[in-house]
């Protein structure tokens, strides 16, 4: 793993990563959001009520900017990514309302989870929309490699929170183990999205593979970062609860590093009976918390993150130098210090 | 509507049929079945145990059968069509386990839901990942044009599905709005499979259409007779829970007739508190199925289903004549006479 960045970075400059690539890309971005807009039609009035309420609640399309900015660095003058920058976000929404379901969420992005609005049924059935909606925009983009792509990176995620539900609650998770469940169920889709944009942009092979590695090793970065916040976060600037993941009893990095850190028998216990055995009182996320400060947990993670970060960096070397691509490499190089 | 056949039929002329079209397609049928179980291979050792708990849960087969005789009516010749006909066993599948869920399911097949021996959120993970693999079998066959038939009527099946939802517990649904949910819950899926037998086999633009012309149609003659038999099947033959469907305040065709010839303030104020409130006692079915002797509703359902059997036939005039075509026309014919 590589020492920790010298250089202090801190939120404001991922934010301004994220706007500047918002800006270089502003003209399709507009057109995605409406093509999001166009899938999410039905005459069954709760499917374009749900959809709107979970994609136009304030993400920062992070996803289908991986597509539209690695179609744009081969200067890509198409259609093609627009469609398939609009599928990667409605398979990123399809697989919110799913996990938001499956993780009994009730926050997220500052507003209630539609599973919380709705209900559970109508989240799993409007994500099963959604998913196939994606699938209709692909096909729109004629590319059998792009549906090839992302219909491999879907089952990825699937797999990758059977995974993580499989991993739950099991003290004895490892770092690898974690890192696998991480690639999966985040990971898979920030490469599927970037090497598909390169892939309609006809990128050489080895610029496709570029552009996937870049992906993966955003993907695992961010969610590594998604993980320390979940403990660390402010709840208004994170917009969803703080704490959700220990009360669920994931074996997030944080939670993987704090238990083999643990040397005493009260340590031992505390884990086991919260984490192992889901049995929390109200005062445990504190403790838990403060066993994580105790051994530098957080700070851990966030040094696991920033090694990702550079891999990430790295493999943008392949691809000719630019605006876009040199954004990217901010928004990895920053994306280790966001709070949100 | 035409009237009610004059021949007796059946349940052993279903199952005969159901058998015979077996016996036309049993090389192309076990290899559907190998490529099923190759798409239920991970290393996530919770989704193979769950898909084959589902999937070689003695399922007849009948879906991806329509796309296996489709192409074979055109004496097709290639190995696209097994792909095709897996993945259209695999969207079945994931909408088993979705819809499970969503009706909190107990029963399937004489066996217990994955839901109730699982859990609701491994179930909706594992139904994802097999929509996945769907998707990836697509692929395989290289044929945007059965993408494109597959993926709309995914996202026309979720929408069925949330119409259903809306309806629920609704005592003014109509003939009508039952039959929209009819069409796409179940109907898309028969029309797609049949339909895209045909497009892989280069079947004509009007041969295309006379497959989705007959999947449709037995795919709303047959969810007519599950509706039926949700009344009036023995337990034991039929795999899952007789009554369900009242339960649940689904407004399938037996009820929404049985409604519509409500006369007395008694009949009235009962199907208002057991279905628009969802306010039931134990004797309650039993008196739901003698209102429905009453008025016939489920021979009046029959009798609609009856329609669309014969609409399906109807379709077939345009299909080269042969044995498989035959068959097709057969299982049509006999399908509303059948049992489980």
């Amino acid at each position: 793993m590589p020492a920790p960045a010298k250089i202090i970075k801190n939120d404001s400059d991922f934010r301004g990563a994220i706007q500047h690539l918002q800006g270089l890309v502003s003209d399709d971005l507009t057109a995605v959001n409406g093509a999001i807009m166009d899938s999410m039609r039905s005459p069954v009035a709760l499917i374009p009520e749900m959809a709107s309420h979970l994609i136009n609640a304030g993400g920062k399309r992070l996803r289908p900017m991986l597509t539209l900015a690695a179609a744009g660095s081969f200067s890509y003058t198409g259609k093609a990514h627009i469609d398939l920058a609009a599928a990667v976000e409605l398979i990123h929404g399809a697989t919110l309302l799913h996990d938001d379901v499956v993780d009994e969420s009730i926050l997220r992005r500052g507003a209630k989870t539609a599973n919380i609005i709705w209900g559970n049924k109508e989240s799993v059935l409007v994500g099963d929309f959604l998913f196939s909606r994606a699938f209709e925009l692909m096909v729109r983009t004629g590319s059998i490699t792009v549906l090839d792509i992302l219909s491999r990176a879907s089952a990825v995620i699937a797999e990758g929170e059977v995974l993580q539900l499989a991993t739950q609650n099991n003290v004895s998770a490892s770092y690898d183990m974690y890192l696998d469940v991480v690639k999966a169920k985040t990971a898979a889709l920030f490469a599927a999205a970037a090497e598909a944009g390169a892939v309609v942009a006809n990128a050489s092979q080895d610029q496709q593979k570029a552009f996937y590695d870049y992906g993966l090793s955003l993907g695992i970065a961010y969610q590594l970062i998604d993980d320390v916040l979940d403990y660390s976060g402010a709840q208004g600037v994170l917009g969803k609860s703080v704490g959700d993941d220990f009360r669920e009893g994931k074996m997030t990095l944080p939670i993987v590093f704090a238990i083999a850190a643990a040397k005493t028998g009260e340590e031992k216990s505390f884990w086991q009976r919260t984490i192992g055995n889901s049995e929390q009182k109200e005062d445990d996320l504190a403790q838990a918390i403060a066993y994580m400060k105790a051994c530098n947990s957080l700070e851990r993670t966030i040094e696991a993150a920033r090694g990702f970060a550079d891999d990430a960096i790295k493999a943008l070397d392949k691809i000719p130098s630019g605006k876009l691509p040199q954004t990217l490499a901010d928004i990895a190089d920053y994306s280790v210090m966001r709070s949100a």
